[in-house]
């Protein structure tokens, strides 16, 4: 797993490409705001502007191209993926009452939560757009597979993230990590990683046994994403990650560490991290989240954690090796992603 | 405008096979719930078990019928409506904070924002699943037409939402009824009346001429409907509507009632009303509210919305009528149900 020097560059060049092709999708594809908008399309515009990864678009452009496919195949529906993506950010901020995102408040902190669900059900209604317009330039067939793809996306991302409120609403703790790994596949492996590789893919025309072996790489490369996520969000700093220090031991979610780390405390801090936790998130202190996190990190929790991602990682590196693509850019990226997913500060 | 005896009943028994059959199909397209889809679809059935009017699905099946279409080739994209009309009821109540629907708690005062943000989202993915089923039923092209003016329909619903919201958050008053048209034009008529009358007619193979005609009339209808709405919520019994008591007033929503009525009264109480609508909802009174409905009644501003709706009415009733479609039962519940909006108790 040595990454050759400027393997890093090449990986911040390959999005910043990305970056530029998709906000000009978006801003082909967001209409201007005029007297009966309400602003609305300036607000849709704003987290997609905040500085974003970029990173569904350039898993759906990568893998159509490392597959022979054209980008201008692709860069509709991976505009499309990007607006479903800030749409489901939107929610899911309102639905954690997260209080950043990419470094600034977050949309309904700063516009309240009408605003905010609104804005999120625009970018849905958008994304719909680039995905009818595949109609004419890829054909009706493939056009209405990819839009099966995204409808089953939404589906289950959705019953991901009932899952996880479900979790913390019923104050759940009789999870086993399997609960946590299978509860990520539907929240974040499918929408984040397996649509937008899939969709690549059957843009780029490869057949089934291609298509599995995609599958598979994704859903581990989800799950070392998921994970090292989780580990950022209490090790990272957040001037790097953009959100709230331990924003996850605020909320209370139901993280691998979590699952891993509390049953290894001794009885009595046991009693007080699940007391804590299951507190809403205006009744807990600073001092409290930080010492769940301290006792957390010195049970192992949190480097326990850090090795099943690099595990995960493995795996993903694996697939992806035993497709066998021809080398190219494209390619490099998604092996450079693999490193990326679980060496990155943010 | 005089009504057969016995036409609300044909009306009434129209809607309720129209509701079973809707009840049936979305039996079918709404999953069961598993141990990873956290309660989502019990929740996803809540609203549409409560007593809807079915309306949207109605006037789909009426116009795709009278115009001499086929029941099972306008089900799916009913019910997809319909769905669709549930999901902007859960948004739209967490974004009003609205208290009752349908005679029970809203969505979010029962199991919270986080959830019922999440309900609606889950709905809006589930109402693409019927709409892409067309494609075997009905064929690639309409099938395509039909996802766009869905695809539509949800973006001005957006715009209609949006330009309500700014309007509250900034304090505007100085409106006037034609911009309260507008907005309704957005947020009401095209997706309750627009869409549903457009399908019916695009499933039956319907040209744009005939097509032309029911937009006029979908939009006259709209109107009509959404200022009867705005009245039944001042004037109408709770035990009847199934929302609270005025709740516009609450919410400082801008009606018609409110824009023909305030330019009418004195000074001090004109100052007096502005100051209590843009007031916070839980810093308002029901005293209070309740002398601003009856200032609004004393000085004919309810009359003169009533008197609107029964002219958008008669309009929308001579649109229908020039179309000279045959008769039959599911012109007569078009007639009906023009004759229903603006004679409705709930």
């Amino acid at each position: 797993m040595s990454s050759a020097p400027g393997d890093e560059g090449a990986l911040g060049a390959y999005l910043d490409e990305v970056r530029g092709l998709i906000g000009e999708e978006l801003h082909r594809i967001i209409p201007a705001d005029h007297a009966f908008t309400g602003g609305l399309y300036a607000l849709v515009r704003d987290y997609p502007a905040r500085a974003a990864k970029t990173l569904r678009p350039a898993l759906a452009i990568a893998t159509c191209r490392a597959l022979g496919g054209a980008v201008d195949a692709v860069l509709p529906t991976a505009a499309a993926l990007e607006l479903y993506h800030n749409a489901f950010l939107i929610h899911d901020d309102v639905e954690d009452d997260s209080e950043l995102r990419r470094g600034r408040p977050t949309l309904h902190r700063e516009h309240g939560v009408p605003i905010a669900v609104n804005v999120g059900d625009a970018m849905l209604a958008l994304s719909l757009g680039p995905l009818l317009e595949n109609t004419a330039t890829v054909g009706l067939g493939p056009a209405l597979r990819l839009l099966q793809r995204v409808a089953r996306m939404s589906r289950l991302t959705a019953e991901g993230q009932a899952t996880e409120l479900a979790w913390i609403r019923q104050r759940r703790w009789d999870l086993r990590p399997a609960d946590y790994r299978r509860m990520v596949h539907g929240k974040t492996s499918i929408y984040s990683f397996s649509t937008p590789i899939e969709v690549g893919a059957l843009l780029a025309g490869a057949g089934p046994s291609v298509r599995g072996r995609l599958a598979l790489f994704a859903a581990r490369l989800g799950l070392a994403f998921q994970i090292q996520d989780d580990l950022l969000n209490l090790r990272g700093a957040v001037v790097a990650t953009g959100k709230e220090a331990a924003g996850d031991l605020w909320e209370g979610k139901r993280t691998l560490i979590l699952l891993t780390g509390l049953p290894r405390l001794a009885p009595a801090a046991q009693a007080r991290a699940l007391e804590l936790l299951d507190r809403p998130r205006p009744e807990k202190t600073e001092g409290e989240v930080a010492w769940l996190r301290d006792q957390l990190e010195a049970v192992g929790a949190l480097d326990a954690a850090a090795a099943e991602a690099q595990a995960w990682a493995a795996a993903a590196r694996r697939s992806l090796d035993r497709l066998g693509l021809p080398d190219s850019v494209h390619k490099s990226f998604l092996s450079g992603l693999v490193r990326y997913v679980v060496d990155r500060a943010r």
